[in-house]
């Protein structure tokens, strides 16, 4: 299962009701935080959950709505108590920033492990979570997410039994461990069906549309994606300032095909953005207005 | 007069429904800002007051709780079209500290200006509002401040006309000019009053209690204290952590004698603060336990 709250919504300024873009998962008893702009740290202690587990922050990039609350946030990270290392990644210059804003942050119980890409698409995973980055197209070097989380297939009990193996070794090939019975091995594939669907939400903000974007909310549960403003005549302006319309944001969805739209990082100058919904349907019918702390249990197809 | 807004009341973290301690106040159309903790410029939107008005932001200390909105706040402030420059001060290293949060608010179309305290008690005029910063007793370098309104004397007409001065020439020596007539010189002391009494503000965190704190609060029209809890048995926790208890606050006020004392600055693990107002009273009658955006205006005796 992942669990998806959409911390916040805003872009460019906080608005007292309304907070900057931020997206919390939390997977297998981790948390991954993309972006973490101020006033991050507020909303999270809205929902609740936990500061201890994050161990994963990812940055879109550098500009200041997207990352001025990780200074608080990681006092109260360290208020929490925690000593594992946390991994940050994101473009390159990362530690620099992060160091010079950890100016009033400087002691910490915990490390701070940095990943700065090297590459437009790279690829990791972490606690059975693959995170792929992919470069979009800002004003500044910029990416995109995909978490993804793989689910393997069933484990067939008749080909099990077939091979002669005790009960006591299937749990270990039920793990992706091999065997060794009666000078044989055994390994997983022999016993375990093809990998189902698994789970898959993408993240992209700020840039203007491009191809890598649609290449990445492919068939996503969920697509979240900027929509700075609803007017076509804005269309100028964000091409300008290298940021999307609402539409261009379903336009990509039509293509890519994602189970849902969820749309973020409003404009100040855009208080009311839900107006937009009823036309936005018309291009993508699931696309959804979010609102801070708009959250989704995505879970696998049959699970409880 | 002095229109004043705790902006927040928040120590260490902020929460959800508390700010982080900071203060605004606006004289003669000019605004100062002390501390600027996460979450300030919510709080002035909240209030509706003008980010392009702030002229003077003070720092008492480089803690994140007081300065970690500073970006954020920079940025609107930029994006409310302010141009003329914006002065700072507070102990010695604040350059460096701002430049070095300034990693993600680099573009500013004003200038910023600095004043780092070298002496234990510097005095400055800006705006004609004279303020004082008073070096505290805090675990690093730390400085309460003072703003004071003077108020001249009343014009004393029977003088002026005693004196054969034409109308005319009132208005510049009402207003601090020499004027010339009939070849010889005539100064404002010679038609003004004595200084009628003004206005001031006394603002004091973080900090162990220290004599100077109630040479600064002496007699002022509002003193704002810090009052991490108000439980006895925290006393051996504000003397490691060089705060003060609730009640240490009230004792001062006892000496200094403002006309009202508010309490600022409470612990995450301080939620209600007010269950302590009645008895807090009895140590100092005029003591109140503020909530973010408790306002007031200071005006002079006789004014409207």
């Amino acid at each position: 299962m992942l669990d998806i709250c959409l911390l916040g919504t805003g872009g460019m300024l906080p608005l007292p009701y309304r907070a900057l873009t931020s997206l919390m998962v939390r997977c297998n008893g981790h948390s991954v935080l993309i972006d973490c702009g101020e006033g991050t740290q507020n909303q999270i202690r809205l929902i609740g959950w936990s500061f201890k587990d994050i161990d994963l922050i990812c940055f879109t990039h550098f500009h200041a709505d997207h990352i001025s609350g990780l200074p608080g946030l990681l006092l109260t990270i360290g208020n929490a108590e925690r000593t594992e290392p946390l991994t940050m990644m994101g473009p390159k210059g990362l530690a620099k920033v992060v160091n010079s804003l950890r100016i009033i942050a400087p002691g910490l119980p915990f490390d701070i492990r940095f990943i700065e890409f090297d590459e437009e698409e790279p690829s990791y995973e972490f606690f059975g979570l693959k995170v792929d980055a992919y470069k979009v197209s800002h004003s500044v070097p910029c990416f995109g997410y995909r978490l993804s989380l793989p689910r393997a297939g069933k484990f067939d009990v008749e080909r099990a039994k077939a091979l002669g193996l005790p009960v006591q070794m299937w749990n270990k090939l039920q793990h992706g461990e091999t065997v060794e019975f009666e000078g044989a091995s055994y390994t997983p594939d022999m016993v375990m069906g093809e990998d189902r669907k698994g789970l898959s939400v993408a993240y992209c903000t700020d840039t203007r549309p491009c191809p890598v974007i649609e290449k990445y909310a492919k068939d996503a549960d969920l697509f979240i994606c900027e929509g700075m403003y609803g007017e076509d005549d804005k269309l100028d302006k964000v091409k300008e300032h290298r940021h999307m319309l609402m539409q261009e944001a379903c336009r990509i969805a039509q293509k890519a095909k994602p189970a849902k739209l969820w749309l973020t990082h409003y404009s100040p100058a855009t208080p009311k953005p839900i107006v937009f919904q009823d036309a936005l349907r018309e291009i993508f019918p699931e696309t959804y207005i979010c609102k801070d702390r708009t959250m989704m249990e995505l879970k696998f197809s049959d699970e409880e």
